[in-house]
């Protein structure tokens, strides 16, 4: 902590600022960006934490979906990236290696932007029938590169944690099932463990992954009214197979295009958005499956008593021990500093339970219990804590949840006209839903002129899979004509 | 399994060929080679979770060792690689990363051949104090790139599995405490659980890693009696410290620059000794604990019987339901081939136990059990089936760990002169003991000259942390003077 520490602005009054201060140095020390390479992020052991067990969250419950592991090398050849029409749109953004040594190589290759055109060509060997289907695999705990022009840490970066899956279909019916199985997983792993509320939304066809049929997104709202998107589902039909050679000899013996989908949660954009959503002006907070660390125990020491001092430290050791039979992850800290200094300190770290010990706690055989999302302090008997640890976890995690559903509820609006949504956007933050004429190609130049009049809004997509209905004779904002769709308009990063 | 299926060679007449067919499509799918990019592997999922257990088996050992986790980019800017003069000379080994999009870059980046030029830098800014020492941190689950000539599966790559520890101390005793713990972490993980027998040494200073002072490694025996290094423990003194700033205020005030160690398993070549040392002529044999299925269960169907069938199958799924109570990994296999083709493919794939199920076996309440590395079948109670799973894979692990160690110790003969020397390689494999004149810089001459007169056998080093005694009056056998150590040569990768 030899670093300056502790935020100097509030989170409501200057979010970016916050948010980056929080990142680095003078907060939770998450990441670093000082490697001197841009859009490069290193992740410190907190930070990388948090990563981890996103990635083993996500590893679960992909693998109860029956898929498996695999891990592809991170460069693809340039002629496969250049194989499915509207991918290759992604070669704008693709580093090249080009030297090996003091050697120019004789073909350069691209560092992977995404997996596809390193995964499929492999598949086309290995899926061969309809008995291999659904053929259902991903990979975990890598790293992508784009050559992105800003950066923000997690936000946005040349090079990010990544985690995708590739799954092969006998039929489109099969591969659109898989969308809203990956919604589901989506559910468990985001809403409900990490308390983090979205949408998901089927995107305009102007705004699909290049080469996909159709994309399905879930989209949160950032504390600065930004809409983040956390995850994508792409529906990529036959497309990408007829492109890649991914075929499969039917029951009745026909050789077909096989039906694919990829889902990818945003590794890095969900730390972002579980720091920026769930943390306050003291620092992080975290729900408590994603603490690294789960109870902190600081003496309350007195210089002027020596020694009470060695009873405090024992009963801290004690009850380290304690926390250790029980399972629960908790650090003793016994340093130097002062009390007050490691309170912020930990409260920064957003640990969810902080014990106090000092001599009077020891007299009566009690901790003083803190947590992180209340603050007044809780006598607790010592035999009772293994209960009342549990019941103030859970205490903290109902305050996070509602605290984000509250949020993310009061900012999803309604407008009917430009008027309307230009004057809701200057007021509040967030998604405002708005009759609109098309989805399809043919409502993009309407979409534009949303952007245009409210400085960037744009159109997120329509609710999926249940659709929300459009009110009788209802118009589109901007055009006027019959309006076929609710759509979600809000400003993105 | 559409592919070509079955070793056509035995390990003991072609053990590169066998090697080659257990990785790939013949056998036990664990990596592809048709990738299209020389020397970038595709790990299939077998391959996949084998690497993935070691990498769980160390980040467990290795915080337990308290090491935090991070992560660093992939890219290494030009300088920093550079700096440490011996360190640069991995340059002619490196990926360069010059273009980005249909542009040159201003600065070329380094893909990571290995960590330290990456990390330092920034431990130059973590690292302060002493009372920051020591400063242990780790990564894992990255890859490594590296321009290597001849590749092979596992053994060399030109993007490979890494993990690696970098830690800092105060004093050069602590840096040195530091490798003895690294040999016990290689010990627990390697030699007790994966049961690979290996011996530790300190490399003649003419062999260390490019920058360090010494270089500590864990080298065993491959079938073909060549040895492997399978991890190495880098003393880097203060040379890295000095040239990336490495620095700390020690307790009496003075500035200094800091001791260093890093430490790498290799975990692909790990996994190539795991299938190497424990396979044989039918495929994989793996420790229960890299399994990633302990048991399978295999239905004996007779298609003249079709009222028995249903008898045998709802047997079957009652015995994997039992399984999974039982917390055993477990598969049914009610697919379509044969029960001889399902014995070849699992046994292949060196799943530990098989569990056939017939009519007999349901009218007895019993199964049919065999193991591995025994072919006889044994009948057990249903009842009794969790306790003597156990069992087997206890004695399967027993079987595995005498064979591995008996070939190991087997193939580590002695000699006293070159003739003798060269006699024992031409009959024997693995390592040969000889006195030799000198570990340090001018010994290399004599290495020079075994490996000229034996075709290829080099000097590995000298026993650590106990170094063997050298008999009263032992000459090197190269040049004759006084012997001050007992070197270990072998043939290598």
């Amino acid at each position: 902590m030899a670093d300056k520490f502790g935020l100097t602005v509030r989170k409501n009054e200057n979010f970016s600022e916050w948010y980056q201060q929080l990142c680095l140095e003078q907060g939770a020390h998450l990441a670093d960006l000082r490697y001197g390479v841009q859009g490069f992020l290193v992740l410190r052991p907190y930070g990388f934490q948090l990563v981890r067990k996103i990635y083993e969250l996500f590893e679960h419950a992909i693998e109860e979906d029956n898929h498996e592991p695999m891990l592809f090398p991170s460069v693809i050849p340039e002629e496969n990236l250049q194989r499915e029409k509207e991918h290759a749109g992604f070669v704008p953004e693709v580093f090249w290696i080009t030297e090996a040594g003091s050697e120019k190589m004789e073909r350069k290759v691209a560092l992977r932007p995404t997996g596809e055109a390193a995964i499929y060509p492999m598949y086309s060997l290995w899926v061969r029938s309809y008995k291999d289907l659904p053929f259902k695999r991903y990979q975990s705990r890598i790293t992508v590169f784009r050559n992105e022009m800003t950066t923000r840490p997690f936000l946005r970066g040349r090079e990010f944690s990544f985690f995708e899956t590739h799954d092969v279909f006998q039929t489109h019916d099969s591969a659109l099932s898989q969308i809203k199985t990956d919604l589901s997983i989506m559910k468990e792993v985001i809403e409900n463990k990490l308390m983090i509320p979205f949408y998901f939304f089927k995107r305009p066809k102007w705004d699909r992954f290049k080469g996909a049929e159709d994309t399905f997104v879930s989209d949160t709202i950032m504390p600065d009214g930004k809409r983040l998107q956390i995850s994508s589902t792409h529906d990529l039909g036959t497309r990408f197979a007829e492109a890649y050679n991914v075929r499969f000899k039917d029951a009745d013996g026909t050789d077909k295009a096989a039906y694919q989908t990829c889902f990818g949660p945003g590794i890095f954009r969900i730390v972002a958005s579980l720091i920026s959503i769930h943390g306050d002006d003291t620092g992080l907070v975290l729900p408590s499956i994603m603490a690294p660390l789960k109870v902190v125990i600081v003496p309350i020491i007195f210089t002027d008593k020596p020694d009470k001092n060695k009873l405090v430290t024992d009963f801290c050791r004690k009850l380290e021990k304690k926390m250790k039979e029980l399972g629960i992850t908790a650090k003793f800290d016994d340093g130097e500093q002062s009390p007050g200094y490691k309170f912020n300190q930990w409260e920064m770290m957003g640990v969810p339970i902080r014990l106090e010990v000092g001599p009077k706690e020891v007299e009566a055989n009690t901790v003083t219990l803190v947590r992180r999302t209340a603050r007044q302090k809780i006598k607790v008997e010592f035999t009772k804590l293994a209960d009342e640890i549990h019941q103030q976890l859970k205490l903290m995690d109902d305050d996070i949840k509602a605290k984000a559903l509250t949020y993310f509820t009061d900012n999803t609006k309604d407008a009917t006209t430009m008027t309307e949504l230009i004057d809701v956007l200057q007021t509040h933050r967030g998604f405002v839903k708005v009759p609109f004429c098309s989805v399809d190609l043919d409502g993009e130049k309407c979409a534009d002129v949303i952007k245009a009049e409210t400085a960037g809004a744009i159109v997120c997509g329509t609710r999926y899979p249940e659709e929300e209905k459009v009110t009788r004779g209802a118009k589109c904002i901007v055009c006027k004509k019959q309006a076929k769709h609710i759509v979600y308009t809000a400003k993105t990063y």
